[in-house]
């Protein structure tokens, strides 16, 4: 099946209202995303795919959310390569703005801010890079709502219990924080849209796929497979109702010299607050997310495990 | 007729989908009110009752938006007459939730910020009141979407064009900044949503009504007469393509000993920054909007005038 590619916020609603209405549709999937595609981001669209009657994908390098411009530049953008795995996934709609769609007239005044939760963890390397993407995955959570192209030329629909058709938006467990986030914002303002997890996917080896996996030679890369082992480490301690020994795993990562660890630690994966210590001492219960960032050779990797017990 | 009164946003959610669906409806409309109703609030119901088929008004003295505990407490809490003012034009639903119902498990985290276009003015003398503001505003536009009650049970209408009902939300010009604020919130985050700007009501001598104008004693009610004329004299100005003289104006406010002026200058309507100083001097053209505070006794009244020529 072929992929429309539509590049205004007006063509998006159009054409997906269109599509929802031909097909008699209930639902439709929303898949964010930055392009660099990789089978993380097919998983998710697969996912979308099977849940829904019509899906969106969109492919947006969202400059609000880049430090500097040096690195806004280097970002991959491969829209062809991205729509065919896009199509192969049966995805419906490629929405690929312009900067000047999404932002017309400069930088938005009013914005979405992640507050306290997005200073932590992977915002304490980044200042204001959360702030920058929940602007725009509000902007984008605007836009995919589903039979908004359509005038409302006819009634409401009378009988039949017919309301507004399903909407979901999908994001990749990979990365924990920003969904955890998306997560809080929906909840926090009243999105009207379901968030749905996507696992992330990984190599054969264990490690998580990411678009900057691409800059690690050979022997970093068989270094990098450390975090998710620490990881697995602490999943196999949760899964067995036992301490989290949170100081093995992170001796384990310790023992790797081309990896300089940044943070790793158990938290809460609601408020994304360390867990008390106890989890390190008691029988693990509940719900923990245990979250891992380091530095290997020149590239920065994050990866992570929901634990539930 | 009877207004329905509810509590949650499930029920509203529920009862306006309900609504629009009996009667075949294709707008919405939503007045979102602090409650301590007068005939400004009125004037906005009045105007989304003759623009919608379903109307929802809300009634939430929103914590957030008030600087400190005692503020909040001292806010006039007056339900019953509220809903009897909305049910006399007609509104269908009234939304008064608790606080427990809109904020559950606290303040929220992730917020709106009005930014640098909530600091002046207004903002000035009350620190993270936008931020407050359109943060529940946010919460109340996504409670309000039409048809989002029903379950998409049914498939969605193919053919006769019929797409979401519209959905307008109502606010009023005496309150230009929050105004300006929600249009920008709208604009730059694309909510779904037309805003609807209703004239501000004014007594037969010309004075805004406001709430707090029933603190004023007789003589000051006839002092705070003067902002409104300082305003008239601009805006006869504007419409006769003249130099906005905004010395007289501010003569005339200052002539007043029992008004003690905050702010009075004439902006641009959108980014709110004070016109160019050449606007006093050269036949005025375009759009301007002119913004007057002060403290009248013992109460701070604000006032606007939206100048085209």
């Amino acid at each position: 099946m072929v992929a429309q590619v539509v590049r205004t916020a007006a063509e998006l609603r159009a054409a997906s209202a269109l599509l929802l209405a031909e097909r008699g549709g209930r639902a439709q999937g929303l898949v964010p995303t930055m392009g660099a595609l990789h089978e993380g981001h097919a998983r998710l669209a697969k996912t979308a795919v099977e849940q829904n009657d019509v899906v969106v994908a969109s492919i947006f390098v969202n400059p609000l959310q880049f430090g500097d411009a040096v690195d806004l530049d280097r970002y991959p953008r491969t829209l062809e390569a991205d729509v065919a795995l896009l199509e192969e996934q049966g995805v419906d709609l490629v929405f690929a703005p312009s900067v000047d769609e999404v932002y017309p007239g400069g930088e938005p005044l009013v914005r979405v801010t992640a507050g306290s939760l997005g200073e932590k963890w992977e915002g304490a390397s980044r200042p204001g890079h959360f702030d920058g993407a929940l602007t725009v995955v509000a902007k984008l959570l605007h836009y995919g709502i589903p039979g908004a192209g359509l005038p409302p030329a006819g009634a409401f629909v009378s009988g039949g219990g017919a309301g507004l058709p399903a909407y979901r938006a999908y994001f990749g467990q990979k990365d924990a924080q920003q969904l955890a986030l998306v997560r809080r914002m929906v909840a926090d303002l009243n999105f009207p849209v379901d968030i749905v997890a996507v696992p992330t996917v990984r190599s054969a080896e264990g490690l998580a796929l990411s678009s900057r996996n691409r800059f690690l030679s050979d022997e970093e890369l068989e270094a990098a497979l450390v975090l998710s082992r620490a990881l697995r480490l602490l999943e196999a301690r949760a899964n067995a109702h036992e301490p989290l020994d949170l100081d093995s795993a992170q001796a384990l990562v310790a023992s790797q010299p081309l990896v300089a660890l940044d943070y790793f630690d158990v938290v809460d994966p609601g408020t994304l607050e360390p867990l008390a210590e106890n989890c390190r001492k008691v029988p693990f219960r509940g719900e923990g997310l245990a979250l891992i960032a380091a530095k290997v050779g020149p590239v920065r990797l994050i990866d992570n495990a929901p634990l539930s017990s």
